[in-house]
C-alpha cells in the first residue's frame, strides 16, 4: 500500500507516545524510520517499529531516557545512552561533538547504551548541513561471515560519511556486507532465489536458496577487502566504545537483550583549515563523476548519496510504498488498536 | 634474483645518499621500500626507486627538506612537505600527532607538499606500537574507473587502519581498486590475461586483456560499494589537505610534476577512554576470526595484517625475491654505476 510520509510519522508517533514516550522523543524516533522509507532503506524503516515497541514494553529501551555525556579528553566525548531511543542518543552525541569541533577541528563521540541508531546518513548530514564533514559507524549483530570462513562472525558495521559540496553535500552510507538480512528474507517471502555471492547457508556453502541463507549469513561485499573492512571496523568500535564484539552483540533484532553494540561519530571541522572547505575544486569534482559517460547497460556514475536523495524525492511527492503486512502490524500496535484489543 | 633485505636497503642508501640525501633521510625512505617488498606488496618497493631518483634529480623531490607543522586548531595538525620524501614527512606527521593524541585523545595530521608515502601500514603500526589507534589515507593519481563509469577518475585511495592487539595489532591496508596497477603491467610483460572483473580498456569496456587494462582503467574493488567509498576518501583527503582531485593529481608515479596528492592522519589514544584499549576482548575475537572453520578451498579467514606479517617473516628469512630487470635498473642508479658510466 501507498501511504504518505506523513500518515507514517503519524502512526508511528502513536504507537511511541502510547508506550510512554515523550512527543520531541518520539517525533525523533519517527522521523528516522519515516527517513530510512523515503530513501528505499526499508530494512530500517517502519517494519522496526514493532521491535521498538516490544523493547519499550520491556524496559530495554527507555524513551525519555537522557543520554549522559562526558569529555574524556579535549577532543573525545562519551556519551551512555541509558537506553534511549539510538536517533535522541545519536543526535545529542553529534550536537554536542559538532559544537566542540569549531575550535578543536576534529572531535570523536564515543556511544555505547543507545538502541538501534537506525540509517547512519541523516547524522552526517546533520554535520555537512553546519558546513563540517561527519563520519558515522556503527556495530551490530554477527550477521556477516568473514571471507574464507563458514559463519556469521562480524556486524554488518555500516560507515557513513559526508562532506560539504554545491549543490549538495556527498553522502556516503554503506553496510560492509553485500546485501542487508532484510533482503534476504523478502526473497524468501516470495520464494525468489537470491543472486550468487550473496549469502552461505547454515553449513557455510555459498547459496542463492534465499531461505537457507536466512539460515546462514551474508557475504562481505568486496571480498577479502570488505571482508577486512568490516572486521577492522567491528574493533575499531568495540574498542572505542568498550562494547560487544562479533557474536557477543544483541538487542538490535531482538527484543530480549539489552542493546550492547557501539557507535562513533566523528566530526572535523574544515574552517580551522588553511584550504577550508576546499568547496569549489569538490564541487567541480563531483560534477565531472556524474557527468561521464557511463558503461553500457549502467545508469552511468554516481555520487554516493544522489540515489538516496532522488528516492526521497520521488517518495515525498508519490508517497511510500509500505509492504500491507508491515502497515498492519504497525497499525496493531496504535492506541486505538490497543483499545478495540482491550475492549474486544 | 633473490636478496636479503640488508642487500637491498644498502643498494637504495647508496643511490639515495649518491643524489644528495643525507643518511638519516635515506634510511627512513630506503625502509620503507624494502618493507614493500618484504610484505609482498613490491609495486611499492624496490620498482619505485628509478622515479623517485629521476625525482631527485629534477629538484621535484627535495630529500633533506624539514616538513613544516602547524596546528591549525588544538587537534589538527597540518603539515607541509616540502616536496620532502613521503616516509620522512609522513613518519614526522604521524610523531607529532601521537604526542597531542595523548591529551587531546583523537588528532588529525592533513599532509600536503609531501612525496609518495609508499605502503601505508608502517605509519599505522608505528601507532599501534605506542599502543593507539592509527588510520592513514592518501589519494593518488586517478587510476580506478567510478562504478558504471568508463574511465579513470578516483585515486586507488588506500586506507590503512591498526589497533592495537595481543600478540599482534590488526592492521588493514587496503586500496579501493580491485587490483593495482602494478599486477596488471606485471600480466602484460607475461602475455598473461587478466581475471574478468579487474579493469577496463581505454573505451571503457571490461576486458582480460591485460595491455588493454594497462591503457585502460582499474575498476573498483567491490562494486558500487567501493566505488562509493573510493570517492568519498578523494573528496575527504582533498578538502582536508587542499591538495588536487581525481584527473588533476600528479607526482607519484611520473617524475615531470610536483607531487600534489594529500595524505591524512589520524591518532587516537584510547587510554582517556573509561574502557581503555578493551584489549583481552578484542584480542579474543581475532583470536576467534582466525580459528573459524574455513570454507573449501580458502585458507580461512584472515585478521587484516596477518599475511603481510607471515610474508615479511618468510622474506626476512629466505631473501627478497626481486625480478631482474628491477635490480638491475636500480643497480644502474648506484655510484658504482655512475663512475662505471662517467669513465666508459
Amino acid at each position: 500500500m501507498i501511504v504518505s510520509a506523513a500518515q507514517e510519522h503519524e502512526l508511528i508517533l502513536s504507537v511511541l507516545t502510547s508506550r510512554g514516550a515523550r512527543p520531541d522523543t518520539a517525533d525523533l524516533q519517527a522521523r528516522w524510520l519515516v527517513e530510512a522509507d523515503l530513501r528505499g532503506q526499508d530494512s530500517h524503516g517502519l517494519r522496526r517499529l514493532p521491535i521498538l515497541a516490544r523493547r519499550m514494553e520491556r524496559g530495554l529501551l527507555v524513551p525519555n531516557a537522557e543520554p549522559v555525556m562526558s569529555w574524556a579528553a579535549a577532543s573525545v566525548l562519551t556519551v551512555d545512552g541509558q537506553r534511549g531511543f539510538g536517533p535522541v542518543t545519536g543526535l545529542s552525541a553529534v550536537r554536542h561533538a559538532a559544537g566542540r569541533a569549531r575550535q578543536a577541528g576534529i572531535v570523536l563521540a564515543a556511544v555505547h547504551g543507545a538502541n538501534h541508531l537506525g540509517i547512519l546518513a541523516p547524522y552526517t548530514e546533520a554535520v555537512a548541513d553546519q558546513g563540517m564533514i561527519g563520519i558515522a559507524l556503527t556495530t551490530s549483530e554477527a550477521l556477516v561471515h568473514p571471507s574464507g570462513g563458514r559463519t556469521a562472525m562480524i556486524g554488518t558495521n555500516p560507515v557513513a560519511i559526508a562532506v560539504p559540496a554545491r549543490p549538495d553535500p556527498l553522502v556516503l552510507d554503506m553496510a560492509t556486507g553485500e546485501v542487508s538480512m532484510g533482503r534476504i528474507l523478502r526473497h524468501a517471502e516470495l520464494g525468489e532465489p537470491i543472486p550468487a555471492g550473496w549469502a552461505v547457508d547454515a553449513a557455510g556453502e555459498p547459496t542463492t536458496d534465499a531461505a537457507a541463507a536466512a539460515a546462514g549469513a551474508i557475504s562481505p561485499f568486496g571480498g577479502g577487502k570488505g571482508s577486512g573492512l568490516g572486521v577492522a571496523l567491528e574493533v575499531l568500535v568495540a574498542v572505542l566504545t568498550a562494547t560487544a564484539l562479533g557474536r557477543d552483540v544483541h538487542g538490535t533484532l531482538d527484543a530480549e537483550e539489552v542493546c550492547n553494540k557501539g557507535d562513533v561519530f566523528i566530526v572535523i571541522d574544515p574552517a580551522v583549515l588553511p584550504g577550508g572547505s576546499h568547496l569549489a575544486a569538490v564541487s567541480a569534482y563531483l560534477e565531472e563523476v556524474r557527468a561521464t559517460p557511463g558503461q553500457a547497460g549502467s545508469a552511468g556514475a554516481r555520487v554516493p548519496g544522489d540515489r538516496a536523495r532522488a528516492e526521497r524525492q520521488r517518495r515525498r511527492r508519490d508517497g511510500v510504498e509500505i509492504p500491507g503486512p508491515v502497515w498492519r502490524a504497525a497499525s496493531a500496535l496504535g492506541p486505538g488498536a490497543a483499545a478495540l484489543r482491550d475492549s474486544g
